[in-house]
């Protein structure tokens, strides 16, 4: 039984065919550039051997056809036809306040989804068109959307809502949506497997570092608090992004830089966070690089966002009155020990305390960094998106 | 010696005279409407007997001399002479990066205050034009600025900058300020006292409720942290302001308001926190009565700005690494026992839990409501600025 997992965006449409009954990436890949020329396909076979081929896609439609004529690729593929695709998962950014959980989609979904665009209109339209390929190319495989904000659904009221006048939330549905819910599920689940506890019994901090970053508040399986909210914008500090601000400093910014709204808000999304702060990079690495060769605004960034990521620990340890674990997690989160040291350094009255040799060695890896004495576990678990809708996918159409 | 307490508004001038040596009020009372006609000013005396007087007041300097000729009364008032005056305290809103603790005015300073001007721009001229018509109306009295943003200058920087590009910093001083600095300082020195420990040797969170409400985490005697920002619009939820929101929120409401940026800013300020969830008042008194009635708008805005309280109490437990003591003050802090029972409850994990006997005797009084066995103590303790102020004026004078 193999799943088709979908990723469409805007320009791209990254996939992965996994084999459902051993949990094995048979391929996965990109279609890049779509629709605005020089566009190409980047393949990782099961041979972990990546091969690019330039190939003109003027749509989704065709860059689907191109993904299944390379994994088939004449009977020499992954694949020996299509037909022995079971299932295609698809990562839908936005579900809003109708969907708390993935869902078989149909017409009706298709609808929902399309009133969901407004609160993300960058993100819901390309997952559209990327569902509709499919559909087009493969009309008779069952198909699944998984929402990044479906898990957040369970967060109550008194946390979701901004403290703004109430017809903000009625009329338009402003409120904390969260995203990152695929992720960050999984990982829990990961942990509770990892310390033999049941996810529906245990709480648990997940901690989703990537470019993106967010963080989750976990009891009985259920999202109870997350640090994004209406947009991906608000929470940490992030690669480009600013996270939270005092709401007042986009009107000084406004007035002072004579900016627009808009390219206010460009600024807090691109230009921004790690980038803005260290002036040098908003990959994690090349600002530890220059810190280490003693850029003090890149020490500062790094700072900062360490600084920020402890206060939301330490905020959900009391939103849920204790935890059983903290989770790593996503590029950051996995491989950079040092920025999960600097973290948890003076914790311990929290109950937190990690072996540094064995954070040390966590890097991509799932292990358990906890000193042995710590009340709170602390783990590295490496998140995967894809799996995680792979699994859905099945789960739905069993 | 007596201390005359100043804390100027635009159209207002609060005063307090205080007996330094005993640290009784000897009178205090308030100057409405200056300069914008039917202006009044209300004594109460050290009998606790009020009294309205309506004189017109075109200016601050009117109003002064109508202070000092109510305090004198003919011979028959707290002072026999306006020379009884030892010293004047003034409130100054803000002292950016500036002041980093109270200072004795001269024309150095009275300048720096103005270079603030534009980081409150409705706080600092009032108090300006409060200090000027003092200093004319009492030419050779000592005069005191103390600032509401100083006691925060010690939180340190990866606390305090955004995660905006680092030029908003150096350009425009666009960072953390934090406010109510005055009042926190007061309350965690009375909760020094009460516990029988030395101030700079303490871990403190203090949680300072009114109409504007912040919290501040103070390790040995220094801020490390609070919850207000670049303005007092950052944080909890408040009577009318909205706390922290996601920042791309602003956009949204723009756009579908058809609002523009500084109405946007007034719509965050004066009709959103508890009056805007509850469409019934920005009182809390109200919203609670409401709420018991079955408003269910009401008892959301109680909840959510209970859940902001606890989020930013375990934050700074985190910042702190553990805590002694948690202080509730002002308004809502000094006398709202439901409140408070709600904020700290299921926080046991984190070392609080109070007795409710003692928690619902402890209105507007100083009082360890905490239980026996509690390892973080939690304490009610009014808060006392103008006393704050005379105390650090006197200390300066000496």
């Amino acid at each position: 039984m193999k799943v088709l997992v979908i990723n469409s965006g805007s320009s791209s449409l990254k996939y992965q065919l996994i084999d459902a009954n051993n949990e094995k990436v048979l391929a996965k890949g990109l279609c890049d550039r779509i629709g605005i020329g020089q566009s190409f396909i980047k393949n990782t076979g099961i041979d972990n051997e990546t091969k690019i081929k330039e190939k003109e896609m003027g749509n989704h439609k065709v860059a689907i056809v191109e993904v299944l004529d390379t994994l088939v690729e004449g009977g020499k593929g992954v694949l020996s036809s299509m037909d022995e695709i079971h299932a295609v998962g698809h990562r839908v950014v936005h579900g809003g306040e109708k969907f708390h959980d993935s869902v078989i989609i149909d017409d009706d979904v298709m609808e929902t989804i399309q009133e969901c665009v407004e609160l993300a209109p960058l993100h819901n339209p390309a997952n559209i068109v990327g569902i509709e390929a499919c559909k087009q190319v493969l009309p008779h495989k069952p198909m699944v959307a998984v929402f990044d904000t479906a898990f957040h659904q369970s967060i109550p009221k008194h946390a979701y809502l901004y403290a703004l006048p109430y017809e903000m939330y009625e009329k338009y549905g402003i409120r904390k949506y969260g995203f990152h819910g695929t992720s960050h599920k999984y990982v829990a689940q990961r942990a509770a497997k990892l310390l033999g506890k049941s996810f529906e019994d245990m709480k648990v901090i997940t901690c989703h570092l990537g470019n993106g970053a967010s963080i989750c508040a976990i009891k009985n399986g259920k999202s109870v608090d997350t640090s994004m909210g209406f947009t991906p914008l608000a929470g940490l500090a992030m690669g480009t992004r600013s996270g939270t601000v005092d709401p007042a400093v986009i009107a000084y910014i406004m007035s002072k830089e004579k900016m627009g709204i808009d390219e206010v808000n460009e600024y807090l999304n691109k230009k921004s966070g790690i980038l803005g702060i260290s002036g040098v990079s908003s990959d994690f690495r090349d600002v530890m690089a220059a810190a280490g060769e003693g850029n003090k605004r890149a020490e500062l960034a790094i700072e900062i966002f360490c600084y920020r990521v402890k206060n939301y620990i330490s905020e959900y340890i009391g939103v849920l009155n204790g935890t059983d674990a903290v989770v790593f997690t996503a590029g950051v989160g996995e491989n950079n020990n040092i920025i999960r040291r600097i973290v948890v350094a003076n914790m311990e009255n929290l109950g937190i305390s990690i072996d540094n040799r064995l954070n040390d060695k966590a890097v991509g890896m799932e292990m358990d960094v906890s000193n042995p004495g710590a009340k709170v576990k602390t783990l590295v678990i490496p998140t995967n998106e894809e799996l995680a809708i792979a699994r859905e996918t099945l789960k739905l159409l069993r």
